[in-house]
């Protein structure tokens, strides 16, 4: 399946290794950059919504399938280094604008220039209820 | 970027439109079928774990941008049907069998046969806290 990036995430981070384990343990924000065909999509987003980000882990190692000494399976955990590197991190949108495709986002752990697969309301925002 | 399944999950709906809007909704339980090669990385999962299956909706239409007769953005939704269709679904997982690859899970709504992209332990389970 092929995914054609929508834009890309600007972080402080150079690697995914000096970013926070979850963008909710660090206090950083960054801006996704939503490519020009896709902006219309962002219709509907206010300041203060949890958003879901989809990201491509550009520098993960895709063989790895154990992790924390071979204990682990990498499927029980969140690291960045699986077979398909698609990464989520709920951050909170601070501001948006649609025209140039901008939202400034609190609590990343992106690597800087990481490319947008895709966003996603939070299932507790999406007044749906939460999971049993 | 090229995602490889890793997988693809049975349930008992034959297209996205018949699931539930959420697996949470419903009731339905299915099965997460992981190839050999990635069976490694199953190690670790336990009954009563809360799973989240990311997977490839097949018969999603790439093209939609804004849904709900246009007024809202599909960013703002958890819609499949969205420029790359990663879905991601919170299952309880019911029994796994490493060495088969199949984790019984319930919770489902996922078309029958979709390809599985990835399997996470979801926030909550991770033991690292929830979003602010």
């Amino acid at each position: 399946m092929e995914c054609d990036p929508i834009g890309h995430v600007e972080t402080p981070f150079d690697t995914t290794g000096e970013a926070p384990r979850q963008g909710f343990l660090g206090e950083q924000s960054g801006t996704v950059h939503v490519d020009e065909p896709f902006r219309r999509g962002l219709t509907g987003f206010a300041p203060g919504d949890s958003v879901l980000v989809v990201w491509w882990a550009d520098d993960a190692d895709r063989s790895v399938l154990r992790v924390r000494e071979g204990d682990r399976g990498v499927f029980t955990t969140r690291s960045p280094a699986r077979p398909n590197p698609v990464c989520l991190t709920t951050c909170e949108l601070i501001a948006v604008d649609e025209d140039a495709g901008t939202l400034e986002v609190a609590g990343v752990d992106m690597a800087d220039g990481s490319p947008l697969l895709d966003l996603k309301r939070t299932l507790e925002a999406s007044g749906e209820g939460a999971p049993p």
